[in-house]
């Protein structure tokens, strides 16, 4: 057994024509000489039908796909699936589940999948829920999982395990992992939850323990980076569809009426930016990305007094980490009370916008400003997230099986893979207002760029 | 033409046993020898293979209708309906529409019916929408409305015309509608849209005009007396189904959570009350009705603790007028900024609760705030409201077309009446919590009645 | 003690002004000095904080609400409610409950609070499910109920106590409630299942037992008299307005397109008629009650060539039992393969229009027909539904409660009354087609009143 | 100008590593000497804040993506979106739109964004709706399509266009083109259709006309080759919940219930697949792909009847084309009358069950049946849908500007891109059984393979 600095690090392998493989980590870099076992799925009748319906152990994945006829391949992550040979027997296997942070549609498929896919596939009997988050390993009783317990939980909200923010001290969960026996550990969570989830795999790894750490990354906002997109986002999407046509109803139905909607992202705007365009209602999308002002010349009241003006309602989706530099400002000039309150952007956008038009008197407005976040995080998974989740959690199982560890199951390019824990915590997918996806928004809103802000307007802001 | 102070009060009709029918003024109560018609829908051939179709002019409905077998009969309403004998060539009828006040499932429908009402079944041809509330007859253009114009409006949520509130100038508005030779004049709004109908209505009649005025009472609140339910609720309380699963769903999700809704109701908890019951998984609902208290024994927070002890989790239903008193003693103790945030109580409460279960320090919560009020408001009405909705559009139009005035369109004891205009705005229908349905909410919470709070307990709520 | 026939029949209690209560049997009325008890509601926190919590022995509903100031008062109603005896000690009830007959929303809900109405207001404990229907009682297990059991029910469809038709068998069920030692039998179903309950109830009542039957009347259809409308009518016409938007859709979306809707009634129009008003997008409804046909002057096809040369499209909604002896006389006709299928009203006529249309090959048209009666039945009640579910549930039990037997709980003029179980299996609820709300319905669609067949219409029909 | 067999021909440009380009035509393939144009969105404001705007024209997408470090790179396509250069002016565009075959959610989304795109993006202001499918190009009026026009119509299902099946004639319909001087067909329809748009292509070719061809591939069943997914898709899975959810409720509410749902896929099981894998309800699904029997070992009958035996109901989804062996032998065994009803296969199915059954008669089954086609294609696409529609219209709108012609626009790997029409209407897409998505559909149902009918078994199955 071998534990250093350097093997915690990615495992590269090259090939021809620029081509790259960022490998997963797996129990034979650091524990020599364990057996293996004939995949219990050969023998299932569900799988014997299937040919070839083990992965190769070649194939992977390019995460770059737009390509020209001589450009390097690039890089590559290994294919998610069953493997020929896996790393443990059955009867041995003491598998848990834990859910961290925030609701998100498609947890408790997650935790469904994973138990009836340890169950169903490999004859896994042994697994515990544990209760409430990472704070759970030390301080709760667990829960059994078994696919009678998990049967119809896909078709609620919220996740049964429980869940909370923070509470991960690495080595006491470690020392509890080691207590109960647990040999496969899957955890549940963003991109908070995946760092200490590569924690706990370097800590186990330091200790030579032959326990698989498996991610699935769980983040409404879509902030992950590298997969296409996480489980629980197009729900959200379209959930958030009906706080849009409420917002364009009132609007509509009163003279110089606005709309404010907040969503999801504090620091991503993809919920907002997907739900702006699959909507066609909406005027204005703010987004933590993409910069905005208020005052003067191209600034957001200059833009609602035009679009009333010509359309007389006006719809604004912002995401719930949009303008948080002129919101700290205009914290910071108010004195304590009523301060909390503020810190919600919508709130605090509403209440500028309102003393704005007042203060300017020439414009009568009425603003309604809907906060759906909680209605969209507790909805069930809809069929095709219901689907998505199914498939990340039978990943992350056939992999753990397989003996991989360290890694998150995760889709690219619309194609399952394993990909090393830290590539996902170093960094944060954000929507990029230089790329496409952002101008076909604005040119649905027709939106002004806030690109240009005139001089001292922020000095002015509030 | 006669027209003094007697005549605008209430016509009684007495009876044997007690009866007393309550009656809605007519035109010939001050205008003598009108001319009348036959009734278009005599030849109507959707009508004309109905027998009996007109309706009986001694036909009333009795408001009291629990009854002993000596109980005198008591109030009765007269029965809405066609008549044999109209008071307007329909070519001579110059009818328009109003929107008053918030918005409320069904506004669409009523104006569709109206519009379809008038020209199907009788021939009428001019009608005309007032643009945003009362202010749009004197400030505003008008929409001509068709059957084509309103044919699918029902789909959507919101109303068409726009709506506003106040803007009531009665002289202005009654010049107006003899400016524009207006003959028909349909109001849609709650109870101080009512009192304005109830003051249109008597300007008219003090002027000796042949000017029908007839009210829809809209209250998403079902705050108005007299009447069985007001259009939109059944709507309203199916939507708010969806805040409270999510309530529930977050409430579950976590260690000690608490899901905190606030739906409509200002004066009255209906909405709140029926939400719950339909429900299930509610904790504890408070209503204006119903005083509460929060500190000390038998108060509010001990309610939160000692279920969160219980279950781990809980779920408030709080109407937007409940608390008012702590609210408003609460925020005399802040100094100003912020406080208008703090006017929603369901803020207001998210604070105070937490601010308690940060101090007591012995139990960690986790709260989240649900407030889905225009969420709710701006969808269409679901198919029994549609109905409804249609119900009491047509009713209206058959009372103006039969010379009734100052009269709403309403279901009393399930059967459709015309009720004089004063009735319904003396007094606003609230949820009488010595009644039995108060009890059966109670029993369905287990909640505490706050009934004995501690002694000086008011004194320390902040 | 003493049982004879004239006992059996309805109790008539005479007042003055023609006032006459149709009243329901009492244990008292064949078993003589029975023991009473406070109601233990008198003591429950919820309910002791509501005065006049008690319904009083004498209150009633009249049947007939639209009166004139002489008309005579007419029939009446006892009225439900909990009385200030009762007739059992909570620990001695054993309550068993069935439901019956066809799915409906609300089923699990009125299981659901006949549980916890008779154990959290009244401390029972003992409550048992018969298992699919009446034949449970002699062939099956039952399945005990505990409002733990029940908690989350309503939310789901059907009925957790399984269901079936007929299976009934008088003296087998009440030796088997005897053997059993069960003393409240509450019965869900419809008109042929309260047929039972009557047998159920007059067997008891010969043998002199006191078990109070108590039947809660389901029926999606709406086809039972006297109450205003049965538990689950209005989610099942919320959700027909899906099949009806689909037909709309295919219809308009093809040139010459019938989109056709077969809806529930096999003998009452009513979820047809509902659906068809609260839509608007309907151009002909047809159900059993009014009479049609096909060929000639007047007839369906006519109608349907004229709508479409006006409008391109037609949606058409049949009620499962119209037309039945034009479907009858076809079906005699042909061969015998084939015609199980062909006794789908809505297929038939499916055939029978794009017959007609490919015959005559003046007009090509698109017929697309829905059937969405499993997807209607199978739904849970909405929140109305779940709130008049639960009410019809608690009236049961305090009816039972107090000694009540051979009665159903049931709505009328918006009171919940007790009604004696013959008067709703005597005859059946149809839609009046001399009636307004037909005449509304005829002028929504605007489809001709086919009274008026031609000579030989019939004969000629195939 | 040339135009010759070879030409129309797919263009193949190879690279190293493997590397192919199944390119789309263009019209410099057979038009010399075209002028082209800057881009208009060069200074469209919301575009040009983004950097990198425009498609490098070497730009391409492979199509196989799970690789190995030496495997060669293998066919590539074009990728999607706007170029630098136009071969249009805008004020010489006229584009005309015709959708074909079967509703899909989402056609109306993919009208109005080819629109809207071709007006906002490209100041194209001359765009017509053809009439109800390819018949509309010569016996019909046309739709001038606008921006407000099509303001709404995505929230509506169907197409405002209409629709029909066949109606083809090439020559007629490319006469047409030239007569009213268009030179953009959008052509929105599934294989047949695409294959239509390939002959109008060619035949344009060969007239040598500046006409641009742009399919949008449209199949709610997902049978088209190369693409990742066709629109529509995701929102049949998730409403064809409904219909499984429902046979579920109706299977479970009864003894020995067997809930059958047939769902659309004549040539392909994709929707059938999904709906069971998003459910977990389903006990088994059978699709085109995947032949059956029903006698014998290893039959439907016995499995049906073995798991009544185990869960007393089961659930059964059938693609509308599986079983077609079974169900043509069987209606050549009957007389004609009654065959057309059977061509349906869930109706024939459940005949079948019924009658196997009741000729059994050791097991009394309750069956329900539920056809929810109609009801699934005629909603409005879901907002994922609605997003995916949106960019392949846009794509399809940049690809005709840019003088590309033959093509269609389609998602490869997440990508989109241009993909030669004849690449699609070679063969269908069809679900791979010996893949691993339909082992894991297998492993949630746990049903037989159906893979060893004893011998004779087809010989019996009548």
């Amino acid at each position: 057994m071998e534990s250093n600095g350097v093997d915690e690090q990615m495992k590269l392998v090259e090939g021809a024509a620029g081509y790259v493989l960022e490998d997963v980590p797996h129990f034979s870099d650091y524990i020599h000489d364990l057996p293996t076992y004939p995949n219990p799925l050969q023998s299932n009748p569900a799988y014997s039908v299937v040919r070839q319906y083990f992965v190769d152990e070649d194939d992977t994945v390019p995460q770059k796909i737009v390509v020209h006829k001589d450009t390097p391949r690039g890089t590559h992550f290994r294919r998610a699936g069953p493997r020929q040979k896996v790393y443990f027997k059955p009867a041995d296997v003491r598998a848990c589940i834990v859910t961290c942070g925030g609701l998100c549609p498609g947890l408790n498929t997650v935790i469904r999948e994973i138990v009836c896919g340890l169950h169903f596939m490999y004859g896994v009997t042994e697994v515990i829920g544990v209760d409430c988050g990472f704070r759970g390993f030390y301080s709760k009783n667990t829960v059994t999982l078994t696919p009678k317990v998990v049967s119809d939980i896909h078709k609620r909200g919220g996740t049964i395990l429980g869940t909370s923010r923070g509470g991960h001290e690495t080595s006491k969960i470690v020392d509890n992992i080691q207590d109960r026996e647990i040999n496969q550990v899957y955890i549940i969570g963003g991109d908070g939850t995946q760092k200490g989830a590569s924690a706990i795999y370097k800590e186990i790894r330091r200790r030579g323990l032959k326990v698989a750490v498996a991610g699935i990354p769980k983040t409404i906002d879509n902030d992950i980076p590298v997969i296409d997109k996480s489980f629980g986002f197009d729900t959200a999407v379209e959930e958030a569809q009906r706080a849009i046509n409420a917002a364009h109803v009132e609007a509509t139905s009163v003279e110089n009426g606005i709309g404010l909607v907040k969503l999801m992202g504090r620091y991503s705007g993809f919920i907002a930016m997907y739900a702006t365009l699959a909507s066609r209602d909406v005027d204005c999308c703010l987004i933590p990305e993409s910069p905005f002002y208020l005052e003067g010349k191209g600034g957001l009241y200059e833009f609602i007094a035009k679009r009333l003006r010509e359309n007389g309602h006006m719809v604004i989706v912002i995401a719930e980490g949009a303008g948080q530099d002129l919101l700290a400002e205009s914290i910071e000039q108010q004195d304590a009370s009523g301060n909390k309150l503020l810190k919600d952007v919508g709130l605090w956008m509403s209440i500028k916008i309102k003393e704005y038009f007042a203060k300017q008197s020439k414009m009568d407005i009425t603003l309604k400003y809907i906060d759906p976040t909680y209605m969209i995080r507790a909805i069930p998974a809809n069929a095709s997230d219901n689907v998505y989740s199914t498939l990340l959690a039978q990943s992350a199982v056939h992999g753990a099986m397989a003996g991989y560890t360290g890694f998150i199951s995760g889709l690219v390019n619309g194609r399952h893979t394993y990909i090393p824990l830290n590539r996902i915590t170093e960094r944060q997918n954000k929507v990029v207002i230089t790329d496409r996806m952002w101008a076909r928004m604005l040119s649905s809103t027709n939106q002004p760029s806030f690109m240009n802000p005139p001089k001292g307007t922020t000095e002015l802001a509030d």
